[in-house]
Protein backbone atom coordinates (compact mmCIF):
# COMPACT_ATOMS: atom_id res chain seq x y z
CA UNK A 1 0.00 0.00 0.00
CA UNK A 2 1.97 3.06 -1.47
CA UNK A 3 0.98 6.59 -0.54
CA UNK A 4 -1.76 7.94 -3.68
CA UNK A 5 1.17 9.65 -6.25
CA UNK A 6 0.02 13.84 -5.14
CA UNK A 7 1.30 12.86 -1.37
CA UNK A 8 3.87 11.04 -2.27
CA UNK A 9 5.33 13.80 -4.57
CA UNK A 10 4.56 16.30 -1.56
CA UNK A 11 6.68 14.25 0.58
CA UNK A 12 9.42 13.99 -1.97
CA UNK A 13 9.39 17.70 -2.03
CA UNK A 14 10.00 17.91 1.74
CA UNK A 15 12.67 15.72 0.99
CA UNK A 16 14.76 17.93 -0.93
CA UNK A 17 14.92 20.37 1.75
CA UNK A 18 18.52 20.06 3.64
CA UNK A 19 18.39 18.14 6.87
CA UNK A 20 14.95 16.57 6.01
CA UNK A 21 14.87 13.13 5.54
CA UNK A 22 12.16 10.52 4.38
CA UNK A 23 10.39 10.59 8.36
CA UNK A 24 10.48 14.23 8.62
CA UNK A 25 9.29 15.24 5.41
CA UNK A 26 6.02 12.32 5.90
CA UNK A 27 5.28 14.24 9.30
CA UNK A 28 5.18 17.45 7.31
CA UNK A 29 3.13 16.15 4.68
CA UNK A 30 0.38 14.73 7.05
CA UNK A 31 0.48 18.31 8.26
CA UNK A 32 -0.36 20.16 5.12
CA UNK A 33 -3.42 17.90 4.76
CA UNK A 34 -4.92 17.99 8.37
CA UNK A 35 -4.38 21.31 9.25
CA UNK A 36 -5.82 23.72 6.73
CA UNK A 37 -3.38 26.79 7.93
CA UNK A 38 -0.34 24.64 6.86
CA UNK A 39 -1.43 25.14 3.16
CA UNK A 40 -0.67 28.77 3.41
CA UNK A 41 2.94 27.86 3.14
CA UNK A 42 2.62 27.57 -0.45
CA UNK A 43 1.42 30.94 -1.45
CA UNK A 44 4.03 32.35 0.92
CA UNK A 45 6.82 30.44 -0.92
CA UNK A 46 5.34 32.28 -4.35
CA UNK A 47 5.63 35.37 -2.73
CA UNK A 48 8.55 35.05 -0.98
CA UNK A 49 10.01 34.16 -4.70
CA UNK A 50 8.34 37.49 -6.23
CA UNK A 51 8.77 39.60 -3.76
CA UNK A 52 11.99 39.89 -2.30
CA UNK A 53 15.33 40.47 -3.90
CA UNK A 54 19.01 38.88 -3.40
CA UNK A 55 21.75 41.88 -3.85
CA UNK A 56 22.85 41.89 -6.96
CA UNK A 57 26.39 42.94 -5.77
CA UNK A 58 26.75 41.15 -2.16
CA UNK A 59 23.83 38.32 -2.68
CA UNK A 60 21.92 39.80 0.88
CA UNK A 61 18.15 39.36 0.87
CA UNK A 62 17.06 43.00 0.47
CA UNK A 63 14.33 45.00 -0.45
CA UNK A 64 15.92 47.83 -2.38
CA UNK A 65 19.06 46.81 -5.15
CA UNK A 66 21.29 47.53 -4.26
CA UNK A 67 20.42 46.40 -0.46
CA UNK A 68 21.83 49.33 1.85
CA UNK A 69 24.99 48.25 3.31
CA UNK A 70 26.64 47.72 -0.50
CA UNK A 71 25.18 51.22 -1.13
CA UNK A 72 26.90 53.03 1.33
CA UNK A 73 30.03 55.12 0.21
CA UNK A 74 30.73 55.56 3.81
CA UNK A 75 31.88 51.37 4.02
CA UNK A 76 35.22 50.02 2.54
CA UNK A 77 34.61 48.80 -0.64
CA UNK A 78 38.16 46.94 -0.96
CA UNK A 79 37.33 44.51 1.97
CA UNK A 80 34.51 41.54 1.63
CA UNK A 81 33.53 39.36 4.68
CA UNK A 82 32.09 36.30 3.19
CA UNK A 83 29.15 34.59 5.65
CA UNK A 84 26.82 32.39 5.68
CA UNK A 85 23.10 33.68 6.39
CA UNK A 86 21.67 36.96 6.25
CA UNK A 87 21.83 37.11 10.16
CA UNK A 88 25.52 36.97 10.68
CA UNK A 89 25.47 40.07 8.22
CA UNK A 90 23.35 41.14 11.21
CA UNK A 91 25.62 39.22 14.07
CA UNK A 92 29.11 41.56 12.79
CA UNK A 93 27.04 44.43 12.10
CA UNK A 94 25.97 44.77 16.27
CA UNK A 95 29.93 44.47 17.11
CA UNK A 96 30.61 47.69 15.09
CA UNK A 97 33.74 46.26 14.83
CA UNK A 98 33.29 46.13 10.70
CA UNK A 99 32.99 48.52 7.67
CA UNK A 100 33.72 46.78 4.83
CA UNK A 101 31.30 44.86 2.28
CA UNK A 102 30.06 41.23 2.75
CA UNK A 103 29.01 38.16 0.36
CA UNK A 104 26.22 36.36 1.65
CA UNK A 105 26.31 32.50 0.18
CA UNK A 106 22.41 32.38 1.85
CA UNK A 107 23.84 28.78 3.59
CA UNK A 108 27.02 26.50 3.41
CA UNK A 109 27.89 22.98 1.81
CA UNK A 110 26.03 20.06 2.66
CA UNK A 111 26.18 17.80 -0.13
CA UNK A 112 23.89 15.20 1.86
CA UNK A 113 21.38 17.85 2.70
CA UNK A 114 21.18 18.96 -0.83
CA UNK A 115 23.10 22.21 -0.57
CA UNK A 116 25.86 22.25 -3.32
CA UNK A 117 27.99 24.60 -4.75
CA UNK A 118 26.07 25.75 -7.37
CA UNK A 119 23.01 26.79 -4.82
CA UNK A 120 25.68 29.05 -2.94
CA UNK A 121 26.48 32.05 -5.55
CA UNK A 122 30.13 31.87 -5.73
CA UNK A 123 29.71 32.64 -9.33
CA UNK A 124 28.41 36.08 -8.10
CA UNK A 125 31.69 36.69 -5.72
CA UNK A 126 34.31 35.42 -8.50
CA UNK A 127 32.68 38.21 -10.51
CA UNK A 128 32.64 40.49 -7.54
CA UNK A 129 36.75 39.87 -7.43
CA UNK A 130 37.05 40.17 -11.10
CA UNK A 131 36.09 43.75 -11.07
CA UNK A 132 39.37 44.70 -9.22
CA UNK A 133 38.65 46.64 -6.31
CA UNK A 134 38.34 44.16 -3.79
CA UNK A 135 42.00 43.45 -2.26
CA UNK A 136 40.88 41.16 0.92
CA UNK A 137 38.39 38.46 1.03
CA UNK A 138 37.81 37.32 4.89
CA UNK A 139 36.44 33.99 5.57
CA UNK A 140 34.04 34.06 7.93
CA UNK A 141 31.59 31.02 6.98
CA UNK A 142 30.42 28.83 10.61
CA UNK A 143 33.16 27.59 12.61
CA UNK A 144 31.44 23.28 11.58
CA UNK A 145 32.22 21.04 9.71
CA UNK A 146 29.75 22.60 6.52
CA UNK A 147 31.55 26.33 7.48
CA UNK A 148 34.66 25.12 7.12
CA UNK A 149 34.06 22.62 3.74
CA UNK A 150 32.53 25.68 2.47
CA UNK A 151 35.85 27.73 3.03
CA UNK A 152 38.18 25.18 1.78
CA UNK A 153 35.78 25.52 -1.20
CA UNK A 154 35.78 29.34 -1.47
CA UNK A 155 39.88 29.14 -1.22
CA UNK A 156 40.23 26.76 -3.77
CA UNK A 157 37.50 28.93 -6.40
CA UNK A 158 39.35 32.05 -5.58
CA UNK A 159 43.04 30.10 -6.30
CA UNK A 160 41.41 28.76 -9.48
CA UNK A 161 40.02 32.32 -10.51
CA UNK A 162 43.65 34.18 -10.58
CA UNK A 163 41.88 37.07 -8.77
CA UNK A 164 44.48 39.41 -7.18
CA UNK A 165 43.09 39.53 -3.19
CA UNK A 166 44.79 38.14 -0.16
CA UNK A 167 42.21 35.64 1.31
CA UNK A 168 42.08 35.85 5.26
CA UNK A 169 40.25 34.10 7.70
CA UNK A 170 38.47 34.85 11.01
CA UNK A 171 40.80 34.23 13.59
CA UNK A 172 39.89 30.89 15.85
CA UNK A 173 39.91 31.01 20.10
CA UNK A 174 38.85 31.82 23.53
CA UNK A 175 35.58 33.64 22.65
CA UNK A 176 35.86 36.79 24.60
CA UNK A 177 34.12 36.62 28.07
CA UNK A 178 34.67 33.02 28.19
CA UNK A 179 36.28 30.80 31.39
CA UNK A 180 39.12 28.47 30.22
CA UNK A 181 37.16 25.79 32.50
CA UNK A 182 33.74 25.17 30.54
CA UNK A 183 35.39 25.65 27.02
CA UNK A 184 35.51 22.26 24.14
CA UNK A 185 38.78 20.99 23.33
CA UNK A 186 38.06 22.06 20.20
CA UNK A 187 38.42 25.78 20.92
CA UNK A 188 41.41 25.28 23.38
CA UNK A 189 43.48 23.10 20.25
CA UNK A 190 42.65 26.33 18.23
CA UNK A 191 43.87 29.12 20.83
CA UNK A 192 46.84 26.71 21.73
CA UNK A 193 47.53 26.67 18.09
CA UNK A 194 47.08 29.87 17.17
CA UNK A 195 48.75 31.36 20.92
CA UNK A 196 50.23 34.99 19.62
CA UNK A 197 53.96 36.10 21.62
CA UNK A 198 53.46 38.81 23.83
CA UNK A 199 57.34 39.27 25.35
CA UNK A 200 60.48 37.87 24.50
CA UNK A 201 62.44 36.60 21.42
CA UNK A 202 60.25 34.57 18.59
CA UNK A 203 60.09 30.95 19.14
CA UNK A 204 62.87 29.44 16.75
CA UNK B 1 17.91 44.84 10.00
CA UNK B 2 15.10 42.60 9.78
CA UNK B 3 14.26 40.59 7.28
CA UNK B 4 11.72 41.59 4.41
CA UNK B 5 8.18 41.27 5.16
CA UNK B 6 7.68 38.36 2.33
CA UNK B 7 11.02 36.17 3.24
CA UNK B 8 9.48 36.74 7.45
CA UNK B 9 6.49 35.25 6.18
CA UNK B 10 8.01 32.43 4.56
CA UNK B 11 9.81 31.59 7.87
CA UNK B 12 6.37 31.78 9.54
CA UNK B 13 4.91 29.26 7.50
CA UNK B 14 7.39 26.88 7.70
CA UNK B 15 7.74 27.43 11.87
CA UNK B 16 3.85 26.60 11.87
CA UNK B 17 5.04 22.82 11.40
CA UNK B 18 5.23 20.58 14.31
CA UNK B 19 9.13 20.24 15.13
CA UNK B 20 10.09 22.97 13.04
CA UNK B 21 11.57 26.08 15.50
CA UNK B 22 12.92 29.38 14.41
CA UNK B 23 16.55 28.08 13.41
CA UNK B 24 15.14 25.21 10.84
CA UNK B 25 12.18 27.59 9.18
CA UNK B 26 15.02 30.27 8.47
CA UNK B 27 17.28 27.47 6.96
CA UNK B 28 14.16 25.74 4.82
CA UNK B 29 13.21 29.53 3.53
CA UNK B 30 16.71 30.34 2.68
CA UNK B 31 16.98 27.32 0.73
CA UNK B 32 13.16 27.98 -0.89
CA UNK B 33 15.67 31.49 -2.27
CA UNK B 34 18.54 29.90 -3.27
CA UNK B 35 17.52 26.65 -5.03
CA UNK B 36 14.92 27.20 -7.32
CA UNK B 37 13.93 23.15 -7.49
CA UNK B 38 12.67 23.88 -4.23
CA UNK B 39 10.10 26.02 -4.98
CA UNK B 40 8.24 22.77 -6.51
CA UNK B 41 6.64 22.61 -2.92
CA UNK B 42 4.26 25.26 -3.51
CA UNK B 43 2.56 23.77 -6.56
CA UNK B 44 3.03 19.72 -4.76
CA UNK B 45 0.98 21.42 -1.62
CA UNK B 46 -1.56 22.55 -3.98
CA UNK B 47 -1.78 19.33 -6.00
CA UNK B 48 -1.93 17.29 -2.47
CA UNK B 49 -4.74 19.36 -1.13
CA UNK B 50 -6.75 19.13 -4.41
CA UNK B 51 -6.12 15.75 -5.56
CA UNK B 52 -5.98 13.36 -2.03
CA UNK B 53 -8.53 12.24 -0.24
CA UNK B 54 -8.90 11.39 3.51
CA UNK B 55 -11.35 8.18 3.93
CA UNK B 56 -14.75 9.34 5.04
CA UNK B 57 -14.89 6.42 7.31
CA UNK B 58 -11.32 5.84 8.66
CA UNK B 59 -9.46 9.06 7.47
CA UNK B 60 -6.55 7.29 5.71
CA UNK B 61 -5.64 8.92 2.94
CA UNK B 62 -6.65 7.00 -0.12
CA UNK B 63 -7.63 7.46 -3.89
CA UNK B 64 -11.22 6.06 -4.21
CA UNK B 65 -14.13 6.56 -1.85
CA UNK B 66 -14.19 4.79 1.09
CA UNK B 67 -10.42 3.17 0.80
CA UNK B 68 -9.75 -0.37 -0.11
CA UNK B 69 -9.85 -1.62 3.82
CA UNK B 70 -13.57 0.51 5.00
CA UNK B 71 -14.85 -1.09 1.39
CA UNK B 72 -13.96 -4.74 2.31
CA UNK B 73 -16.53 -6.95 3.31
CA UNK B 74 -14.53 -9.81 4.65
CA UNK B 75 -13.04 -7.71 7.01
CA UNK B 76 -14.59 -7.29 10.53
CA UNK B 77 -16.48 -3.94 10.87
CA UNK B 78 -16.98 -4.25 14.85
CA UNK B 79 -13.26 -3.60 15.18
CA UNK B 80 -11.83 -0.34 14.91
CA UNK B 81 -7.61 -0.05 15.88
CA UNK B 82 -6.42 3.77 15.86
CA UNK B 83 -3.45 4.66 14.77
CA UNK B 84 -1.47 7.81 14.16
CA UNK B 85 -0.60 7.20 10.25
CA UNK B 86 -1.09 5.74 7.01
CA UNK B 87 2.49 3.49 7.89
CA UNK B 88 1.03 2.89 11.45
CA UNK B 89 -1.86 0.73 8.80
CA UNK B 90 1.02 -0.74 6.29
CA UNK B 91 2.55 -2.28 9.10
CA UNK B 92 -0.18 -3.68 10.70
CA UNK B 93 -1.33 -5.06 7.21
CA UNK B 94 1.60 -6.86 6.92
CA UNK B 95 1.59 -8.80 10.22
CA UNK B 96 -1.52 -10.04 8.84
CA UNK B 97 -2.40 -10.16 12.41
CA UNK B 98 -5.47 -8.30 12.11
CA UNK B 99 -8.90 -8.17 10.05
CA UNK B 100 -10.65 -5.14 11.49
CA UNK B 101 -11.14 -1.80 10.24
CA UNK B 102 -8.84 1.32 11.10
CA UNK B 103 -8.95 4.88 12.06
CA UNK B 104 -6.36 7.15 10.99
CA UNK B 105 -5.75 10.34 13.02
CA UNK B 106 -2.70 11.40 10.58
CA UNK B 107 -0.48 12.48 13.81
CA UNK B 108 -0.45 12.48 17.33
CA UNK B 109 -0.98 15.07 20.01
CA UNK B 110 1.82 17.46 20.29
CA UNK B 111 0.54 20.63 21.62
CA UNK B 112 3.91 22.54 21.52
CA UNK B 113 4.77 21.31 18.21
CA UNK B 114 1.50 22.76 17.15
CA UNK B 115 -0.68 19.38 16.38
CA UNK B 116 -3.88 20.16 18.68
CA UNK B 117 -6.69 17.73 19.29
CA UNK B 118 -9.13 19.72 16.26
CA UNK B 119 -6.20 18.53 13.93
CA UNK B 120 -6.58 14.31 14.99
CA UNK B 121 -9.91 13.94 13.25
CA UNK B 122 -11.61 12.79 16.85
CA UNK B 123 -15.34 13.83 15.41
CA UNK B 124 -15.02 11.43 12.76
CA UNK B 125 -14.16 8.49 15.32
CA UNK B 126 -17.00 9.76 17.05
CA UNK B 127 -19.34 9.66 15.03
CA UNK B 128 -18.02 6.23 13.73
CA UNK B 129 -18.82 4.93 17.31
CA UNK B 130 -22.55 5.92 17.29
CA UNK B 131 -23.08 4.30 14.61
CA UNK B 132 -23.68 1.07 17.04
CA UNK B 133 -21.93 -1.07 14.32
CA UNK B 134 -17.89 -0.95 16.28
CA UNK B 135 -18.05 -2.78 19.39
CA UNK B 136 -14.25 -2.57 20.37
CA UNK B 137 -12.00 0.11 20.21
CA UNK B 138 -8.09 -0.93 20.16
CA UNK B 139 -6.03 1.83 20.94
CA UNK B 140 -2.62 2.01 18.76
CA UNK B 141 -1.18 5.03 19.34
CA UNK B 142 2.62 4.85 19.79
CA UNK B 143 4.60 3.87 23.02
CA UNK B 144 5.91 7.34 23.30
CA UNK B 145 4.52 10.60 25.41
CA UNK B 146 2.98 11.66 22.16
CA UNK B 147 1.17 8.45 21.16
CA UNK B 148 0.29 8.41 24.99
CA UNK B 149 -1.27 11.19 25.71
CA UNK B 150 -3.07 10.62 21.98
CA UNK B 151 -4.43 8.04 23.24
CA UNK B 152 -5.47 9.59 27.06
CA UNK B 153 -7.93 12.38 25.28
CA UNK B 154 -9.41 9.12 22.92
CA UNK B 155 -9.99 7.59 26.01
CA UNK B 156 -11.75 10.77 27.49
CA UNK B 157 -13.54 11.32 24.75
CA UNK B 158 -15.01 7.76 23.72
CA UNK B 159 -15.97 8.33 27.49
CA UNK B 160 -17.69 11.51 27.36
CA UNK B 161 -19.60 10.75 24.35
CA UNK B 162 -21.19 7.46 26.12
CA UNK B 163 -20.48 5.26 23.32
CA UNK B 164 -21.09 1.71 24.06
CA UNK B 165 -18.18 0.30 23.55
CA UNK B 166 -15.07 -1.76 25.04
CA UNK B 167 -11.72 0.12 24.35
CA UNK B 168 -8.47 -1.70 24.89
CA UNK B 169 -5.05 -1.33 23.95
CA UNK B 170 -2.12 -3.05 22.50
CA UNK B 171 0.01 -5.11 24.56
CA UNK B 172 2.83 -3.84 26.16
CA UNK B 173 6.34 -5.96 26.12
CA UNK B 174 9.04 -7.83 25.51
CA UNK B 175 9.58 -7.71 21.58
CA UNK B 176 9.29 -10.83 19.66
CA UNK B 177 12.93 -11.76 18.43
CA UNK B 178 14.48 -9.28 21.21
CA UNK B 179 17.08 -10.41 23.68
CA UNK B 180 16.44 -9.31 27.02
CA UNK B 181 19.68 -7.54 27.85
CA UNK B 182 19.87 -5.01 25.07
CA UNK B 183 16.04 -4.02 26.19
CA UNK B 184 15.22 -0.54 27.55
CA UNK B 185 14.11 0.32 30.61
CA UNK B 186 10.77 1.01 30.35
CA UNK B 187 10.48 -2.00 28.44
CA UNK B 188 11.44 -4.11 30.77
CA UNK B 189 9.35 -2.29 33.36
CA UNK B 190 6.29 -2.59 30.86
CA UNK B 191 7.12 -6.66 30.44
CA UNK B 192 6.62 -7.07 34.21
CA UNK B 193 3.72 -5.00 35.13
CA UNK B 194 1.57 -7.15 32.47
CA UNK B 195 3.54 -10.62 33.40
CA UNK B 196 1.19 -12.96 32.76
CA UNK B 197 0.47 -16.59 34.97
CA UNK B 198 1.45 -19.50 33.07
CA UNK B 199 1.29 -22.23 36.11
CA UNK B 200 0.19 -22.34 39.24
CA UNK B 201 -2.57 -20.35 41.44
CA UNK B 202 -3.00 -17.33 40.92
CA UNK B 203 -0.82 -14.74 42.65
CA UNK B 204 -3.10 -13.63 45.57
Amino acid sequence: MAYPPPLEELVESFERFPGVGRRTAERLAFHVLRDPKARELAPAIERAVRDTLRCESCGNVTECQPCAVCADTDRDWSQVLVVEEPRDVEAVERSRAYRGLYHVLMGALQPAGGVEPAHLALEALLERLAGGVVTELILGTDADAEGEATARLLLEEVERSGAQVAVTRLARGVPAGSALEYLHRGVIEDALEGRIQIVGRPRS
